[in-house]
């Protein structure tokens, strides 16, 4: 079993009987989800909202019950992967660019586990480009300010054209290589004219699950 | 002449040859375009930014010469309208939904002149209800987040069905009735996953320009 594998189906005996789940996206979370699957097979009640259309689509396969969010008073525990953690268990999440919804599904959670191999555990954040979500007017201004924030911006793309997300704006990926001071830079970012959100999670995770090896490392809060 | 004409119109004085010019939106701008039209046509030497379709037809309409944000290095001078304004020369934009556009566009702006007539200036903000532009996912979430904070939201709507901005996504009317900290209150807004931006516009403009009667009085900072 892989440190995905390991990292993801442990997750899924945090879920008790009862609960709203939300369903992050992503190869580690993959083993939660068929996890999950196998448990309401046998008979666990839960509705999971799900933060992508891929992750509708495999919960939906494997016979998990699902709900908008729009239909739910709160959700009780989401799970979701990270592309950089540290010890504060702050994030760096949105190489799949559904940052946004992904962090509007964890705002609503009453909780949130993470879950990762052990090569997404650092001590500094910030080799992992940070996604941040931009409007499509004035990009290219956007990018600009962000560039003067310190990092080397580049506006991701797909096959050819530029990517666009689930909410019809772009993502521009920031190199900054090191992030001391999260909290700060994810303020100032935000308060940018143009930027809708950014792929630093703070203080929404409280438990991450790491694959280690053949073992498994829990980092809490 | 009205309030609106007489503050419109002063504006454009501070229109100099070669200047790029960021132009608003709305029943007081009108005028300012409508007098540098004049100007143009006398001589003048601009370029305009338009913030909207609507200023876009009217400026072209009248012969100014147009160009896109993303092809000047910056903006000289936006000369704008707002819904409401403090002695501080905080704003409260965004009653003709474009408020995001708008604030792209005076965020990349040297100088920014705001223009309105006497019933605008307030000394409490909150009176106007503040219009926040949030992403459809998840939309009632983020209407209950914006009621925690002490407003009662609605959701505009138009024709029947919810209305649009040209980002493609939604604007909630936040009535606050009252402001007393407007930057702490733009910073906990813009915090919100699924909030792109919101209304209020502070340290942005410089001067205002407002029709009082017969007369007009200056507010500068």
């Amino acid at each position: 079993m892989n440190e995905k594998q390991l990292a993801g189906e442990k997750a899924a005996s945090y879920v008790q009987d009862g609960m709203v789940v939300g369903l992050g996206t992503g190869s580690t979370v993959y083993w939660t989800i068929l996890k999950i699957a196998e448990m309401v097979q046998n008979g666990l009640s839960i509705t999971g909202v799900p933060t992508s259309k891929e992750t509708e689509k495999l919960a939906l396969e494997h016979g998990i019950p699902l709900i908008a969010l729009e239909e739910v008073s709160s959700i009780d525990l989401t799970i979701d992967g990270a592309d950089e953690l540290n010890d504060e268990l702050t994030l760096i999440k949105g190489g799949g660019g559904a940052l946004l919804r992904e962090k509007i599904i964890a705002y609503h959670s009453t909780h949130m586990i993470v879950v990762a191999d052990s090569s997404k555990v650092v001590s500094d954040l910030g080799t992992f480009p940070l996604p941040v979500e931009v409007v499509p007017f004035g990009y290219q201004k956007t990018l600009d300010v962000l560039q003067d924030m310190g990092c080397e911006p580049s506006i991701r793309s797909k096959n050819d054209s530029l990517f666009i997300t689930d909410n019809g704006n772009y993502i521009v990926d920031c190199a900054f290589r090191s992030i001391p001071y999260p909290s700060t830079l994810h303020e100032r970012i935000n308060q940018i004219p143009g930027v809708v959100d950014n792929g630093l999670f703070i203080g929404y995770a409280e438990k991450a699950i790491i694959g280690n090896g053949s073992t498994i490392t829990f980092l809490e809060k």
